[in-house]
């Protein structure tokens, strides 16, 4: 997985019908220090994460590994909310 | 899912017997402000987005999870069409 | 799919043995103005593309979607010759 | 597989039911000679890793080959605990 | 499937279960033209690649469609050695 932070919504009238219902997150890839990464990422929403919140997400076949996801065409899903990182 | 803009249309007579019929649209990768990657991608149009359009796109076995690339060779497939991106 | 180039062909008499008899084609990688990327791919060849030619390929699972390859261990296939990219 | 250095715990008591129990370990990648490399991937721990100790990690449908992580949401799994490198 | 250029072993006492007996190679990526890349990746040899031997291999789920890789938590093997790179 890989760590991010939510950063708003994609609304998407006209979308395969198997997307339908689902939360559309736009995720930016962070680094483990908190910087943001160039990368972002749109994620189905499996945790019920806000705009600001530190968020795991999985990507590719695994993202259908989610009830919400199962078989449909989505490869990348929020998994975890972050608490904190341990970093020693 | 990634976001990119729809930049123009690939034609191929010659091709795997699985592609006949499909639209291949050529897909640039965007940033959330809109502007341009590097990264140009080919993908089936499950949705019939167009030209200019900026649309969600699936890679990987998830691609093949749509009614219209089940069990086919393709590995990108757009999704849905964009209506607005909500980044408070 | 990604666009490429054929730039070779490989030849590798040890291998395993699902990929015998399969022509491995070197491909480079190009941007939709036809100039030349740095990554080179080699992919199985299921449409008998030659050096010179514009391809697309497909990766990862979707790599064995064709009759060709099923169940191979192969991750890149070239499925398509491009005629034209129509870039309005 | 890639070579990695585990670098800190990620805590989340807010994740997908299929998570529950499962020890997340932050895996820096590093190079053959042991350097640091920018990308940092969240792996589910499977023999016991901890912090400071160079491991293999698997990544994308291979991760979910485990006994702990099999049909589970998990992209990244660490598979391996290294002693050596042999470079002659 | 990647060039590569088999530069040496990977030995690691604690691993999961379906790794052992597994020969672990340090694979870094090379140019179609011989020349060193930055990527370093850890394979599984299914073919008897020796240090220094020009090989290719595959990733993802196609690294399990081999014999020795079939449902092992393995995104990585040498599929080919190389014995020559075609490049008129």
């Amino acid at each position: 997985m890989i760590l991010g932070k939510v950063i708003g919504t994609v609304w998407a009238t006209r979308k395969d019908e198997q997307l339908k219902g689902m939360k559309l997150q736009l995720v930016r890839e962070i680094s483990e220090d908190g910087s943001d990464k160039a990368r972002v990422v749109v994620c189905v929403d499996s945790v019920g994460a806000g705009v600001g919140e530190t968020v795991l997400f999985a990507q590719g076949s695994s993202a259908r590994q989610t009830e919400l996801t199962r078989n449909k065409p989505v490869d990348a899903v929020i998994t975890a909310i972050v608490d904190t990182l341990d970093t020693p």
